[in-house]
């Protein structure tokens, strides 16, 4: 077992109606509020009326349109500009990953007097964030129980995940009605996003048997709970499941004490979010199985039945190599199944840049380190499995 | 699934030779230290001089001598005096549970003017407590992840469970090397406190996937690196694996959003050790097979199937009824091969005050509000059956 630390001071306020407790919480960090949202789904669901409303008496900003994969501009840059302008004390984020991930970068950037860029690409580390506190409508990323999110610059291609324990909401609102009405191809990027996020801590060098049974249990609940949502998006318990699990899957928990994968599938993803602004768990999904088939080996076979066996229940009296095969086929049909275009070329994504994005990520990814080192040429063939 | 919160913002430090790091942590918070600790294994160890080595510079008071099932009186109450006379700013627990809880009672008292029982009883909600760091030898309770404590008075046989998030250690030093010594006795006492605070989160009406798939993973870990360690206390990674499943398993993070069970196995045992200072952990096994057997019905058969099938793998085939009996003995056997006394006669308990401590759990330990609920009568049933 590896040396870890850990801690994740994160407040979870999870259930039906605990919005109520938002006053309260939200006015023992300040009055000056920069609220931050996304395409205006929050108000189709009443759920911005229903904040103001809650908020009366707090000095409240807004910054909306924050976009998926949200930009550094001008979206960061406009909350950075507002914080500094109004005297921001706390930033309330509601919305999905996006909404949540930009709004970490602004509570970075608004202590910091220089270009934000700086501490998004960690030329300099911040020492100071602004609290932030979110209300989420979307079970996926994960990142209202983590410290770090993802900022793309269109004009360089970029796509980073900033990562400080400076950037932990000080409290998460989970209301799993707020998820009801999120769209079936949202709702399935949610799922597939989930769970890579689970098997990117699931296929390592020397996983424990707890991490091996969170990591087992998190798909499994994603996979059945996944599926009675997308039937009955209304299905209260199923909602719940989804999110909670989704809380936890990304905080490296279902890791601790491993040497941990290097999230080769996410470095990889966020290429091709980032030249082609695809939807995140699509993408992931989209690798998943044509990893899991390139890395396949004498050395990873073991993982491979372990999952196959575990996860998806195939006969361990089979031959291995055939367990093994029948999991990431069971993978690639659950992605299927759930709705997701499982080729590249069907999200818009042709052959024509995969040389220069295996390049960008085989130079900044630091996939040479991940559990199975994959070279220019690896994910290049990756890739091109993938079209 | 049931509305939640959670929070747990203590910091885990885990693995060989964190302890290099102590001066940092504890110097970030305080100088004047109150160093608490039991009867002397951790000089034994070596470990009490390198703390003192290491906090070369810190003004140390020290309380030692706190005892297993550790008492108001004298320990609570002279630390809390120590607290105040030496102006102390934290409080460094080094050594079990049992130090640790007594440490949580102490940093609550040391700021409070009133008698310290008021808080421990729940007669006075504390408003503030002295901060907690731990270096704990010895995987079992889990308080080093908790903010909870159990203090016993012996003249009223009072055993409280107290809890506040006041309590929450700062950071928790674990250092899986620290438990090598650890006598066999112990670490199967140790084994089957974290198994039963498993069991205790299990055994409910409506857990989630995640919830069941964590707490089997928890079972699962604990049996096969408990064996480990029994076979072998120098192996690392199995002392490690166990440390760290009894870090989790006392915190609710594997029931989250269930109804919970009431935790009953731990309400009659608090009584067992209460009224005979037993240990702990041998209470709660020879309680477990016995608890499971009183509440085996109709309704609660499918939570035991599910439990005899998933943890020790038993056929999914048999009659329900069959499984449920088989998972009840092999629970049982696992206690008795780790070398726990299965008869309370055997850990001195006869069955003349059975009827005063079932009277005693009954009034006190909520029963009625249980998974299954336990009257008197069942409650003496259990105990009968555990003679």
């Amino acid at each position: 077992m590896q040396n870890f630390e850990y801690c994740t001071p994160t407040r979870l306020i999870f259930g039906q109606g605990v919005i109520a407790r938002l006053p309260e919480e939200l006015g023992r960090i300040g009055k000056k509020v920069l609220l931050t949202y996304g395409g205006g789904s929050i108000k189709k669901i009443g759920l911005y009326q229903k904040v103001l409303e809650l908020l009366q008496g707090f000095e409240i900003t807004e910054l909306p349109g924050i976009q998926p994969n949200p930009r550094y501009d001008p979206s960061v840059l406009d909350g950075v500009r507002l914080c500094k302008e109004h005297g921001i004390e706390v930033i309330l984020s509601v919305g999905g990953g996006s909404v949540l991930d930009c709004s970490k970068a602004i509570a970075a950037g608004a202590c910091y007097e220089g270009d934000p860029w700086d501490l998004i690409s960690y030329k300099v580390k911040a020492s100071k964030a602004l609290p932030i506190v979110d209300i989420l409508t979307l079970a996926a990323t994960g990142c209202e129980y983590d410290c770090g999110g993802v900022i793309s610059r269109t004009e360089t291609n970029d796509k980073i995940g900033y990562i400080d324990p400076l950037l932990f909401p000080v409290c998460s609102f989970l209301d799993p009605t707020y998820t009801f009405t999120v769209p079936p191809t949202q709702t399935a990027a949610g799922i597939a996003d989930a769970m890579n996020h689970s098997l990117e801590q699931y296929f390592c060098e020397d996983a424990t048997l707890m991490n091996d049974g969170f990591c087992e249990a998190g798909l499994k609940s994603l996979m059945v709970n996944g599926k009675a949502c997308l039937k009955n998006p209304e299905d209260y318990t199923a909602r719940a499941e989804m999110m909670f699990v989704c809380t936890l899957a990304c905080n490296n928990i279902m890791s601790l004490g491993n040497s941990a994968s290097g999230w080769p599938m996410h470095g990889i993803e966020h290429a091709l979010s980032g030249y082609y602004d695809i939807t995140h768990g699509e993408g992931l999904a989209i690798i998943t199985p044509r990893w899991m088939q390139h890395i396949l080996s004498e050395r990873t076979l073991p993982r491979f039945v372990k999952y196959g066996v575990n996860v998806f229940g195939i006969n361990p009296a089979l031959p291995e190599m055939e367990i093994a095969q029948r999991a990431i086929a069971a993978t690639h049909a659950f992605f299927e199944e759930i709705g997701i275009p499982m080729h590249l070329r069907e999200v818009g994504i042709g052959p024509e840049r995969i040389g220069e994005m295996a390049h960008h990520i085989a130079v900044n990814e630091g996939l040479e380190h991940a559990y199975v080192p994959l070279t220019e040429k690896d994910i290049t063939q990756i890739l091109l499995a993938s079209m």
